[in-house]
């Protein structure tokens, strides 16, 4: 097998899954290492990722194979190359994916069965939406090792009360999905049988909006989030004017106005 | 009718609201529109606004007549002048009325019935404090029509947790009352009959407070939110300081040590 | 007495507290006054932290001796010396004493029980962690007596959503344990008896970690939090790389490699 058929076998990619156009599920696909976050996955990924920025998907569901969602960092890799420069490089490029996933134009939903910990937590954390089953579990483990999960920790602190953050990332424990909804961590927990279903309806119902805004959308919810008011209202304002300019929403407006359905052309 | 006398009927203002000295109920006026914010009531809740800055007003409580609180913007109004200036000039007002309420000297909260959809959404969330009916019910539904909320979306993310802010962003779906209870984006629900009561009864303990203490208290609330923590804690201990030098806190303070009521001029 | 026995005397310290080595058990005992802090007290608590720092404790826990976590400041020596001066010297003194505690290496636990208020229930946000007895009720009062608790405001603006945040400041209200867990005030709440096990547990799990994970997790951990997302990363994954470096995580890895428990010398 070469690199790159290797390398697509490592991430599955399923266009129209649940049966719903525009919906792209990439399944992590190393279930006998609770698809922990090889080099060669984080690269997969990444180019998945990166082949999807430009293309027709309207939503990315990204999913675990197997009993587990994501283990985090492959370990027995990271052992195997004791050097701060290996570190930081590896690092380097988990973060590059991470911010990878914030910054694609389209949604990203985390699938979340089984556990997910450590880097694996940090990739619900840093999806924009999460779907748990009721027996998924989450945890930021490191410190167990002697490994501070110090980048898991920045989206966890963006996404959790900070002394909940910062229980789990001193004590290592577990959480359950009900508390992981209690504290943000996902938006919706089912009964694992549900899990692909309730998936599908939260994409089923992105799918549906105009392109144009939920691409402004998302943008804008992250860039605001990082200023002050007074500037987040001035770039909200602005990208609203623009989106409100787009024949999409001047079309939903009006019919709205009509009492019809909007005529969007697809 | 001329213009003046349009504009106030658009909002009613009353004083002493509820039967308590110093509060003021603002009362947006459109119930046939569902008190869509058009330009006409963005401007006379403005100016209504902007007259109870230096007024003796201690707390403000914005309501909406009729079957909901507030549907957004008037989206008839919107859709009859398609041109970029138009909507920036718009949502910049629209923003400056926002940002009128965050820097009110006076508290203000939000009495929610019915629907708060989109900029309406919006105002519960710039809103200091809200108490909502039980069957009240908030979304930012512009995205259905292919408009994403963003100017609602800079408040929002600013009570919700960010997952839970972007699920509403991008789906449209409404909550209902307990779960903006939970969410962070009202304080108090009650049931429909009582929600007048619990308003009142919100506002009096408010107003039985020094005038000083609550007017320095919300200003610094929100400057040093924006601030890293030293900062942040430098400009709050100046505004301490300056609060205990006020006669009230310092009457105040006396009387819990002679174990009596404080004896406060109003 | 001289001043470091009186010193000594209104905080005390038990080393290998709960029979936990490495826990350091510091408690605020003026319990007649409900252990307000009193410059006496700010002085010693500051004192035993400072000697902390550089010490071997691994956790410290901040209680109160009597029926009261800690009710603030002590309202008579302030209102004795009613200048401009001595609050700004006064609250700047609060603030160094607050800010050790966040900066301190080791995690500091707040065990809760009686009531926390003004500068008591602030010493509870700015512990990393609290554990709070099911009687306990935390309040910013201040605002009863005209006296904005505006320091406090900055950390449980920091801890809670901002409209419960404000609710809490402007109305003077308690809210108890179990709304101060919702809200993200404290982690655990527990029936009165369990109080000392609960944080005995907490604190051991804590201690079973590498010390030098937990240190340099703590201090990420708050840096990273004032930082915009990138610059966070940037941080983290540095702090990481290094953390990776420890002969303690290279084991801990290596022990979980092969299955067994890591071999840290203490």
């Amino acid at each position: 097998m070469n690199a790159d058929a290797l390398s697509a076998s490592l991430i599955e990619t399923e266009a129209d899954a649940y049966g719903v156009p525009g919906v792209v599920l990439l399944t992590m696909n190393r279930p006998d290492a609770f698809n922990a976050l090889s080099e060669s996955l984080l690269d997969a990924l990444q180019e998945a990722l990166n082949g999807l920025a430009a293309s027709q998907a309207r939503v990315v569901v990204i999913a675990g194979a197997g009993r587990a969602f994501c283990a985090g960092h492959d370990l027995k890799e990271m052992r195997a190359a004791p050097s701060l420069e290996y570190y930081q490089t590896l690092f380097a490029r988990c973060t590059k994916l991470m911010m990878t996933i914030q910054r694609l134009p389209q949604p990203v939903i985390a699938r979340v069965h089984g556990i997910a910990t450590a880097a694996g937590c940090q990739l619900v954390a840093m999806c924009d939406l999460a779907v748990a089953s009721d027996t998924a579990r989450f945890a930021v483990s490191g410190v167990n090792l002697g490994l501070f999960c110090a980048t898991p920790s920045v989206p966890l602190s963006r996404n959790l009360s900070r002394k909940a953050a910062l229980e789990m990332l001193l004590t290592g424990d577990f959480i359950d999905a009900a508390e992981a909804k209690r504290q943000g961590l996902v938006n919706r927990v089912v009964p694992a049988d549900s899990l692909d279903a309730e998936v599908a309806r939260l994409a089923t119902s992105i799918c549906a909006k105009p392109v144009e805004a939920v691409t402004a959308g998302k943008g804008l919810f992250y860039r605001q989030l990082e200023m002050g008011i007074e500037a987040a209202y001035q770039l909200a304002g602005q990208t609203m004017a623009c989106n409100m300019m787009d024949d999409s929403a001047l079309e939903g407006v009006q019919a709205f106005i009509d009492k019809r359905p909007p005529d969007w052309k697809r």
